[in-house]
């Protein structure tokens, strides 16, 4: 039995080689040597100075730097983006601070339900799960799906499944709880009943954290390695209170997720809904790639043109295979920052920063 | 409690009517006598007319051709694209020949796990399930979603509870049951014990039907109405023996399914994780918007080229705005099929004709 277990995962990883072949980047030698880069995010919506404690404030800046500042020392190291991608969105899924792993919103049936995704921008490469609940990385079960599996996208206890099977840490429904989060999920279901819409969710309610709007906060990443490769990573809890297997942006490669050697790494945060129906991440590649525009550009019109016509919020941060950067977004704020091969690093949180 | 659900329901629907406001079209009156287009697939993959025996062909051929015709009459009638591609869709999902609704193959645990997604070019709203197992037709299990949520994907149990909710069809996992998709799943667990890959699926084995590769079998239609909207819909079963909750790209708006006023509408059928790392349904409307190629070149460069470098099997069918259409695949055929407003029709399966 065990022979055929091993002959069985020797044929998956000479599959999951030959999948993975190179048909993308055009890479050479000399590239070996590309200024890496680094950009995370940890979500967008009405994040307002006004509202925001200066210990929060710190709390937020100070893990931003932490994680800028160790993805930066893996990419020297000579780790790659997908590997980078991964390990940064691990750290940002452990922290309570944002709505990913540890800190995932409850949905209406009071449990954490959540996606992820991951794209290598030098292979095509990709992996999803959406709907997870006893995943404590949800990343890294995407990291899974793309290696050693023939599928891009996994769901529910099948997804779960999986990740058992593949020796993924799977924790306890305790793990994820978190009095306030909890605290926001009563005043949803409370809310629901006497309106329709999302309104009212400046983070002065219930408790929640000061500027954490609780539709938002999703965490994102995109890295350029020293071989010159992209890659984009998201992970998020959802919304609040939802309901009936909801599926957003975060899951889904090409609006939440996209990376491609040729064009740019993109990671996505916002009104998950108006971004798939816009197929927001990889029009911003679709943009560079057709109509020869700088990624500053083309991320610029998606975010502020494009889905502020269809009153989609929310923002991104994209990479191009040459270091440059855009983080453009149409809320109040969005948690972001980006570090460079010299150790020069922004964070920042509002809109007039 | 009557008057409190009607009352939800008139609010819903000014919900609805707010989403859908039309943000896209440009529409004048000139425009209502636009001529009306329907084109529809029911898959691609490896159908060989040396495989195929006289009377299944023409079984296909008379079943695309009835769809075809039915759909044409609503379209003359003044009906919407939306409720064409929807209508056409149960059509084809109540037929046992093809891979969706009641002809949808079993996955690994034996049960049917069906993927629906539709999209309206006018508003560019959309509605997608992922996964749903006891709702007969899943196209209007999407139409629901894309009219009656704020969302625009669900994914399983939460999906069939919403479905329920809005009072759709249900029925017994009994009503999916077909004796030859049995003996494929049957044939694809016993080769998944030999063997890692999709080989050996020539329609030739275990009674399946013939020319029936079951890999693929998705259906899918695209319209043009008389007021000059497009909308797309797609439906599938997935793969025989799928696991884990896989998730193709069937519901996944942009990459199975994608239409805009703008541009085109677009259903895809084939490998779907080469159609999601690809974005394919997206990037056909992306080649025209961007590089002014006309709806032929553009889906001729998705599936003959792009598709192609990454060996990703498969096809869509595509129409823009002024009714030109486009069927381009890259398999031995693909099920496929268009009418005009003279009513002039084709019906083709295979690559040479």
């Amino acid at each position: 039995m065990k022979t055929i277990t091993l002959t069985a995962l020797f044929l998956i990883s000479m599959f999951t080689m030959d999948k993975t072949l190179n048909v993308n980047s055009g890479q050479t030698d000399k590239e070996f040597n590309s200024p890496v880069v680094l950009v995370i995010h940890g979500g967008a919506g009405t994040i307002l100075k006004s509202n925001m404690r200066p210990e929060i404030e710190k709390k937020y800046r100070d893990m931003l730097t932490s994680v800028l500042n160790q993805g930066m020392e893996l990419l020297k190291e000579g780790k790659t983006s997908v590997d980078v991608v991964e390990q940064v969105i691990r750290m940002l899924e452990d922290s309570p601070l944002f709505n990913a792993g540890k800190g995932a919103v409850f949905n209406h049936e009071g449990k954490q339900e959540m996606d992820a995704s991951l794209m290598d921008g030098k292979s095509l490469n990709a992996g999803a799960v959406a709907g997870v609940s006893n995943i404590k990385n949800p990343i890294s079960a995407a990291r899974l799906v793309m290696d050693n599996s023939e599928h891009v996208m996994l769901s529910g206890k099948g997804a779960e499944q999986f990740a058992k099977e593949q020796k993924l840490e799977l924790v306890d429904p305790d793990y994820f709880y978190n009095e306030k989060r909890y605290i926001q999920l009563k005043n949803a279901i409370k809310r629901d009943n006497i309106q329709l819409d999302h309104d009212g969710e400046d983070g002065k309610q219930g408790g929640i954290l000061p500027g954490q709007d609780d539709k938002f906060g999703t965490v994102g990443a995109v890295s350029l390695d020293k071989y010159g490769n992209l890659a984009a990573g998201t992970s998020t809890g959802g919304m609040t209170n939802k309901k009936y297997g909801r599926v957003g942006d975060s899951p889904l490669i090409g609006a939440g997720t996209y990376a491609n050697n040729n064009s740019c790494a993109v990671s996505c945060t916002g009104h998950g809904e108006f971004f798939i129906r816009s197929v927001v991440a990889y029009d911003v590649s679709a943009i560079m790639q057709y109509q020869n525009k700088s990624i500053k550009e083309a991320a610029d019109y998606v975010v502020n043109t494009k889905l502020k016509n269809i009153k989609g919020a929310g923002g991104l941060i994209a990479l191009d295979a040459k270091g440059n950067v855009a983080m453009p977004f149409n809320t109040k704020g969005m948690y972001r920052g980006v570090i460079y091969q010299d150790g020069s690093l922004e964070v920042k949180i509002y809109d007039d920063e």
